[in-house]
């Protein structure tokens, strides 16, 4: 059993790190000036495993490595313990937050520089300026209210289901090899599930970062997208419920 | 010994997710409207390792993750016990059936658009129309049944030799570290070896797809080619049956 | 306890293959007559990460394997044991100078084709010879050195908090799954970090390069920056620093 | 200990498996007609990597998995037991053959494709011949004997050492965490240090795919560059040596 006040720094600390290195794969592929800038899809998979990785092993000794409210949902109908619940969520949110201010402040310089014209002695992209959203949060392909939640609600199960069977219940980030493993599915997901709608799989990783958005200023940051906002939170909760319940008749 | 019933959810399971992470991979990169498409052979090479990955290590506390027709036959070979095979078999090719079905719906808008005139109020692809068989199910480069027979033989057994070498005929998904390898192995495979036919090695996973594809109504879904699809069957079984006995002489 | 001459060598010998294979990656992708030229970031990233992989698991007997000054500074800040830092410093920078000299051998006739116009009986590159600083050490995209210093800070804290937190502070080598786990952090910090300063996180992995490369006689090596260079070296020492302190407070 | 028998057969196998999926993902990214041509460094870094993973831990409990002269030299040197080296060496020059005829087989349609006109009722590249050298040895980008000698040494040493340091001179290939390092190593190396020479580091798997380059009847395939050859055996067998003579000394 970890402390309330383990979890909450823990899961603040993790999912800081988590979207530190999330955000900042994609600021490094999307933003001029960037030595990463259009380097791929793998680079993006890669980016987002290992933030994982980072984030779930760091958290692992303080509150296990949640990082994602879909995992503390889906261990929570797994356990039935609902204890701790919200003590995980509010420290997801506060990191995810957390974790896109200071992917902001590593590119500052380029997000400085999205500007469309010449600012006197200032380094400008020389392009247009570049919409920055989709550094901060999913954008879906195409939009289909219906389909793009059924992409998070699949792609979701395909995480939780996993990691519930690997017995990580207690202490997901604790085993090395088992945080390994996590890192690489995340990264295989990534892969296979985001083509349609960039896969937030996790409500906290999407939410918190386009709050952030919301209120940064970014030179020419282009839309917050609130309308689509709710698809990445309501999609990866159903899809965590979900394999909960799969689990629990399955296993 | 793994019961029937737990071989069955299991290999279900894992096949599903095998197949859901693999087929996505595919339409991922090749279906316009992905965020990934045209990303290229290294997305789909471990795209399909880490669904190696992801499957075997959830199915491994029920059945040890085989997830493939050619593991079960060179393991059943290797040791005599051919009591459970139908049981993973059938279990194999429902989950592979299933996980086509769970890609189609996760890249479902994109399909859809796979229409090559405007239709209105709707997403197309503003492309020609994309063969759609490829996502499913393997086609060959050059069509030459004896050599892509051979391809498949031999690719075969260098996913199984390996397999059985590891002394994993008893639980193949249960050790984190051995899992790792062989979606690794998976990954080296399909890098090095998929060149020439796409790499089937692996029964259930060309066959149970290419049925999903022939009923399924996707838009303009070209041909389900059943004239080449005996060939990813007969080339894995006699790569799986050639490792197994390969293994009994040399080890 | 590790004796002042186990870890003098060790940190020599695993800084060296650091940089053998970092700057070595560097090369690779630069050079012109490379077979990776132009192989793109996931190269790079891959390549420093397991060029750390292989120094601190070479190292790990004699020294632990930090190979890294921000390392070691977090360390000693959270053991509060000074004594043997200078030990670890001095190997480090002997070290990253030897691996610089090492890729440099290994490059060296690619190097020596570095030039514009054709030499008679010799390989020249057939272009305009290319800056070769960016081998060796850290070039900014965008010359700013606040924001800069930003950025090598917050790197540096996702590179040393999580190997703080892994309970790596003794033999941070010795353990396989750990040193594979830092691996992957250093690549993951590279794919997502490394846009805008192109990721020091070390300041012996930046200085010690840089003097080599103000030696080393290469055709039309271009200028050695040292202008820059204080912001490699303050930055990771600074963000190893914090994240000591970090961890103290948090864990 | 291991027998004479076992090591000879273990040392077949797992060469043969290195060398079936490296010369094939060579094969793989050079041939017209297949699905990973012109995929880039990193999928052949990969391979190769992988081919050492899927054949050192086959080989692992018959021989301890050397599949590699230089590596089997350095041991040698380190433990002073020269006796079975001539068993290693002869089986990795076997296996070595033998996974080169493998990867032709694998490739055989693709091979068979490489001509510049159009044959009747054949499928052909609609290309030039592709020369076919690169696919089973390994060929200098610049050639020069001085140099490249000096990087296959350098390169070998750091493959070497590592092995050395991680106390695997028993048993390479039998646990599974050290042999996803060495794989990681081999990746690493292959993406750092191949530019130049294209990273023999091991002469059984240069000589023994040039003898069968020699003599397999391919068409239009090209100079097997016989002159060369003698580097990649040398540099190896004296980088094998210098890192066993390292290690004697530092460890």
């Amino acid at each position: 059993m970890y402390s309330n006040g383990d979890i909450f720094v823990g899961e603040i600390i993790g999912t800081a790190i988590l979207i530190l290195l999330g955000a900042g794969v994609c600021a490094a592929v999307t933003l001029n000036h960037s030595k990463a800038k259009a380097s791929g899809w793998v680079v993006i998979a890669f980016g987002w495993g290992f933030g994982v990785l980072a984030g779930a092993y760091t958290a692992g000794p303080l509150s296990g490595g949640h990082l994602n409210p879909a995992v503390t949902l889906g261990i929570a109908i797994d356990t039935e313990d609902w204890d701790q619940v919200w003590v995980y969520l509010l420290g997801q949110m506060v990191g995810a937050m957390l974790g896109a201010v200071l992917a902001y402040l590593v590119y500052y310089a380029q997000f400085s520089a999205n500007v469309s014209r010449p600012v006197k002695d200032k380094v400008t992209s020389g392009h247009e300026p570049t919409p920055t959203l989709g550094i901060f949060s999913t954008i879906p392909e195409i939009r289909n209210p219906v389909a793009n939640l059924v992409t998070e609600i699949i792609a979701t199960i395909a995480l939780v289901l996993p990691i519930l069977a690997f017995g990580l219940t207690k202490g997901l980030g604790e085993s090395g090899t088992q945080t390994l493993i996590v890192a690489f599915l995340v990264v295989g997901i990534g892969l296979s599930l985001g083509g349609p709608t960039g896969y937030a799989i996790n409500p906290a990783r999407d939410l918190g970062p386009r709050i952030v958005h919301t209120f940064l200023p970014i030179p020419n940051k282009g839309t917050s997208d609130w309308s689509y906002s709710w698809i990445p939170v309501a999609g990866p909760l159903i899809g965590g419920a979900l394999a909960g319940l799969i689990y629990n008749v399955a296993f």
